[in-house]
């Protein structure tokens, strides 16, 4: 294989590549895109090459653009040199980035996961904010956990804005997504600590046991987890809050209860 | 004082509100604004109130809106009612709040606080993203802090984008501005642990005295703090990183070390 070069916004890998900024494609296709050259490297450096490499034909020849490039051939990608026209259309901006790619999704299911082989996993359950999804999972891969599940009608771990939020860690880490059904079929693999946080819990997070491997439970933005999933859990626990906001962003208490719960 | 209609574009109070997008306009008149019913009822359980209120002719009548409405008034505010096209200009989106308010700001400098007023302080050099500035707001207000000190050039905190990420938290507590030159010149006020954000530290964020008053420094998101700043701390620490991910998301660090540094 070689580099192509497309200069036409009417090339139909062009046109499915920015087709990945829809949700339905991304499934359809069990595609994602990822911008700028760092998260590239990123994956490279975890033995993941981009099913398709896309460049500007004016991007520096830097030697990291060109070990992209010969390790996506090696893996048998796509190379396209493209204008800085199209490098606009794919990453809907002004001014784009101008290394994009295009990566496999990998998404487990709970049934691959060994809930033993790590000590901390976190869920969280109807995430709805992609900046708030790709922060947990940078903290969850800097905290070095077992993985992130995702419970219900979360947002897609896969969006352009997700994937960039999570500066590179979307790769590092089990990324799960199960029904709120299978979740609770799955509960009994879990035989350490299940804790949900609930800003109506009496015990802070401080005061948790935490035993082995330890399940944290975080629920939406809005409203928390629901009854269902709460019910799942061994114990509920607070952040303690002590001004006048009665909650935090929940990238933020996911980050603290991570933090506590790895006693980091 | 009475409700004003207004539905022509050119009126002259609505290209000065549009204008409070800008923030050379913000720092002309000292104004911002904000959006939603919500952070406006959270501004006046603090005592504060609009400048001017606007809401939409088609807004429901809800409680909420009219106690906003006569507080205004009560205030010598302006309260205008406003056609849907002048509510998607103003906020600049197609689904706009059905109630917006224009605010005074209130940017403290460094003498006006008093160190021992608080156990803990926090201080961000130089922060970069909206977002990060809003959240770390809202963080600081959950767990009661003194405030939050902007050193040198920092993203205005009375952006749209920050103060709707602050959830109301805007109110609660002091923002002091200050440079970098002013913030050497007030370190000898600062009498507990000044303790600095570093990746390259050598001690954990949880082995710190965090004597009283603790100042914390946190620096800006792609570089951490300057070497003027890191000069004025009493210590050097760092967040435990064990994974691939060598640095967390600003705003999760900063929540981490605001509850580490009070025990909470
Ligand atoms: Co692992
Ligand atoms: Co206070």
């Amino acid at each position: 294989m070689s580099i192509k070069q497309i200069t036409s916004l009417t090339n139909q890998t062009i046109k499915d590549i920015r087709a990945l900024h829809m949700r339905k494609e991304r499934e359809a296709t069990k595609q994602f895109l990822a911008e700028g050259l760092k998260i590239i490297i990123d994956a490279l450096d975890q033995g993941i090459a981009p099913q398709i490499l896309i460049y500007g034909k004016d991007a520096d020849h830097h030697p990291l653009l060109q070990r992209a490039i010969d390790e996506t051939l090696k893996a048998r990608g796509q190379v396209l040199e493209v204008t800085r026209d199209i490098l606009e259309k794919i990453s809907r901006k002004e001014n784009p980035q101008m290394v994009l790619a295009v990566f496999a999704q990998r998404i487990r299911r709970l049934s691959e996961i060994d809930p033993d082989s790590h000590e901390v996993w976190v869920a969280l359950e109807q995430v709805r904010d992609p900046g708030n999804l790709g922060t947990i999972i940078r903290t969850a891969d800097a905290a070095a956990i077992g993985g992130v599940i995702l419970i219900g009608d979360c947002v897609d771990p896969f969006s352009v804005e997700t994937v960039r939020a999570t500066m590179g860690s979307i790769f590092a880490l089990p990324i799960v997504k199960c029904t709120r059904e299978e979740f609770i079929a799955d509960r009994g693999r879990w035989r350490g600590s299940v804790v949900g946080t609930l800003l109506t819990a009496k015990h802070d997070h401080r005061s948790a046991p935490y035993k082995r491997p330890t399940l944290l439970l975080m629920g939406t933005e809005q409203s928390g987890l629901t009854p269902d999933i709460a019910n799942t859990c061994d114990l509920h626990v607070k952040i303690p809050m002590r001004g006048r906001a009665d909650s935090l962003n929940l990238s933020v208490a996911t980050g603290i209860m991570i933090y506590a719960a790895c006693g980091l």
